[in-house]
């Protein structure tokens, strides 16, 4: 392993069991066994260690949930459960998932990590429009932007809120919920 | 005002704009412009003021959404409508609510003060299930649970995610989504 990968993942580690102010250079360093002075020799001020923290971290969401991004297009029957296996990868690893929701807050203070955050974002966001309109959604980038909303709600609530932690059926229902809900057939339905 | 409340009012503060790292006693002591030892003398530790700033953010909450929670039943037609409005509120006030994301993730590392926080979300979720029941959920607790998740997700999106911040008319064409999806008749709809 690339040792900027093993300082991210301390990094990561210590975000998820002792927040923003548990990661500090040093804190790393000791957490990754490694000589004190290399987190900063790789990352020399704060919004580098947090910016190089949060692209790993990104690569590492992306190849979890690669699983979820099936490149077969998805049927509205099959759909809420490829869903809720995404969300269930994300909430399987708790500690990778505080660390995600630790960085955006900071991300509402520091505009260069803002940019990475928002375009990791779009990674996921991005393929969903389309994807719904094929569906038949009469307004898929509300629903996308709904949809997303949704599953992040689920995960919040389940690892930071004062949910419980929801079974990938229950998931399932819930998503299967508000995809029906979205593309209903208003005409017809009243 | 008692000072108890100046002191949470100006953490709540610290918290949206610094984060849990630039929350300290003295800290608040300058931000309030109180003499120094204030903050330390209503709240020895740093977990006795964490849990009177979560005291005081639960009880502005309360207060902000009480228009939201109404005596009058809500009908189908009217609900989602009432419930984009309680989440605007919550969007219109971004440092309280950013204040309380910090606290839920802080509360993941200690259990006293996830005890306040799940005991104020009891408060907001409670009502929840028999509303639904009596709108026609078949399964009211686990739909309850989605809702308030959706919400959640709906806030945290728009102040410390990716997205953008919804109009009151999209949070409510959202709702209803999730609403029609929610209380559909499986039977009749397929």
């Amino acid at each position: 392993m690339k040792r900027a990968d093993a300082v991210a993942d301390t990094a990561i580690t210590l975000l998820a069991e002792r927040g923003m102010r548990g990661l500090t250079h040093r804190a790393v360093d000791e957490a990754a066994g490694l000589p004190p002075g290399s987190t900063s020799n790789l990352a020399r001020t704060r919004a580098a260690l947090l910016e190089l923290t949060l692209s790993r971290l990104t690569e590492l969401e992306m190849k979890a949930m690669a699983i979820a991004y099936e490149p077969v297009p998805p049927t509205l029957d099959d759909l809420p459960a490829r869903l809720a296996e995404a969300v269930r990868v994300q909430l399987d690893d708790r500690r990778r998932t505080l660390a995600r929701y630790e960085l955006a807050l900071e991300a509402t203070r520091r505009p260069e990590l803002r940019e990475i955050y928002n375009r990791a974002g779009r990674h996921f966001r991005d393929p969903a429009p389309a994807m719904l309109a094929a569906l038949g959604s009469k307004d898929p980038v509300r629903h996308a932007r709904q949809l997303v909303a949704f599953g992040e709600g689920l995960m919040f609530d389940a690892i930071a809120g004062a949910g419980s932690v929801p079974t990938v059926e229950e998931l399932t229902l819930a998503l299967r919920d508000l995809l029906t809900g979205m593309l209903r057939d208003e005409g017809a339905g009243g």
